[in-house]
């Protein structure tokens, strides 16, 4: 495949046969592939990672989009993350010979044919915002699927696509282009949930951290650990080792041990090469220096070299 | 490509016509793909990975052996790696959905074609080694170029393929199957190549050091500082952070620096993701949870998941 958009739409459900029914209708997408899906109860909420060329994206967002809308009943959704509807976000990523304005375009291809045929309202976000407050994610949702009757007539606050007002059972859906993310969790060997979210606080870039960081800390139900929870949008500019070691600085502060970590969703290869890079005093690794992506590449490029 | 095998062949020259002819015989086979060549005259010796399929990585071993055979005389050969002939080594390494007993054939069919057509005596090493001593490079390189004339004949010494007797232009051709390897170098901040030496002798195997491991000390021509250089030919289990971490605990004692570093060749995939789970203290990042890596393989996998 010559050129690949990758799709992850976060479904407001953790029930399994909902679930099921929305991975179904990607999976029945010809050159649509799922990479990757998680769900819990604790969020209530199902993130599907897929891949495929832009037509065979676009299909299966709006063909699982008008399943979980048909689906699920917002009205007794009850989860920890915040969520304006039914399909609350779906962003769209360039992965493979594709742009930010190629995802741009299938964002706003996707709102519209969504609204025009599930008639819910259609935010756009990230690249894709008509207005720059509306780059971010969390502006759009302030008030959540709760408020929303109100929120959306607020001054401002017209969806890009679809009616004035919130669909009765399925909310408001939120689409955009993006970057690829790193989401990364960090463990820390307290249950005083204070430590995790003063760390938090320092990172997070409207609290003074960096840039393109935003974090949360949160309690570990029953593990007697906290977690720093965060995302990376440009973990080009903002180097994730980087992040990590304000976290050991900080945590160090407090006496309190880093215990684990993880990455939530998958580990973009960039990240990995800026650590190795950083810890093993490497001036000179890249992608293409990685064996598995050399080997990928001489192949997909034919003979040339 | 479903089934993927990597050649490593080393030839002994630095000249840029003769490297060009030989990287001509690898492009000319349909289905083998150069990854990656380098070539310098300190070393005078070519370093070409190149990947393909059985049939076509055979051929175009094959090819370019014949021709490094044709163009090169040893008697005229001097570098400062150890070489044995024109075409020193030739490993099969298992790539994608083959193994290393497909790469032992392979040597084996490489070794037996390249003695018959080109009368050049070839010995067996690494896995496709005929006696438990031939496993080792090092111990079939002994004295050589120079001293092969007499060597051929010693007891035990007898080439698996072709004459009992040294080539009089190319000298002996080595063949055999390994796993990947890493190739790593540390620059030190230190112009004495005792402390190289020192550090080197720390980490080699058959010096008291990680059972995986060879390296050697060398000087950096004009930059006053020095390398260790090393290979591990199971990164698996002897993980390349570890190696680093004990190069860095030696340094300090002699209170050097460790001033840079460098994959010597291709990073395998899996010594990256060690190191972040070393140093980021994650437990459980794997291949497969490698964006890109985890697109390749859906997208080859098909529909399934």
């Amino acid at each position: 495949m010559k050129e690949i958009v990758e799709c992850v739409p976060n479904f407001s459900t953790s029930d399994p046969k909902v679930v099921d029914a929305i991975l179904t209708e990607i999976r029945n997408v010809k050159n649509a592939y799922i990479i990757d899906y998680t769900f819990d109860d604790y969020y209530n909420r199902l993130v599907v990672s897929f891949v495929g060329n832009k037509k065979s994206v676009l299909t299966a967002a709006l063909n699982s989009a008008q399943k979980a809308i048909q689906l699920i009943d917002m009205n007794k959704h009850k989860g920890q993350h915040p969520r304006l509807g039914a399909v609350d976000v779906v962003p769209f990523i360039p992965n493979k010979n594709t742009t930010l304005e190629d995802c741009v375009k299938l964002a706003k291809k996707f709102g519209k044919t969504l609204a025009k045929e599930t008639n819910v309202p259609v935010y756009l976000y990230g690249e894709a915002a008509s207005k720059p407050q509306r780059g971010d994610l969390d502006w759009i949702r302030e008030g959540e699927y709760e408020a929303l009757k109100e929120m959306i007539k607020k001054p401002g606050r017209k969806p890009d696509y679809g009616p004035n007002e919130a669909h009765p059972t399925a909310g408001a859906t939120i689409t955009g282009a993006r970057k690829v993310m790193a989401g990364f969790n960090v463990n820390l060997g307290t249950a005083d949930i204070k430590v995790a979210k003063k760390i938090a606080k320092a990172l997070h870039a409207k609290k003074g951290g960096f840039v393109n960081v935003k974090a949360i800390g949160v309690s570990i139900p029953g593990k007697n650990i906290t977690q720093v929870g965060m995302s990376i949008s440009d973990f080009e500019k903002t180097p994730l080792y980087r992040v990590f070691e304000l976290i050991k600085i900080e945590a160090k502060r407090y006496n309190v041990p880093i215990v684990g970590a993880e990455f939530c969703g998958m580990a973009p290869l960039k990240t990995l090469i800026d650590v190795a890079n950083y810890y093993l005093k490497i001036d000179n690794l890249t992608e293409d220096r990685v064996l598995e992506i050399a080997v990928q590449r001489a192949i997909e490029k034919g003979k040339g070299e």
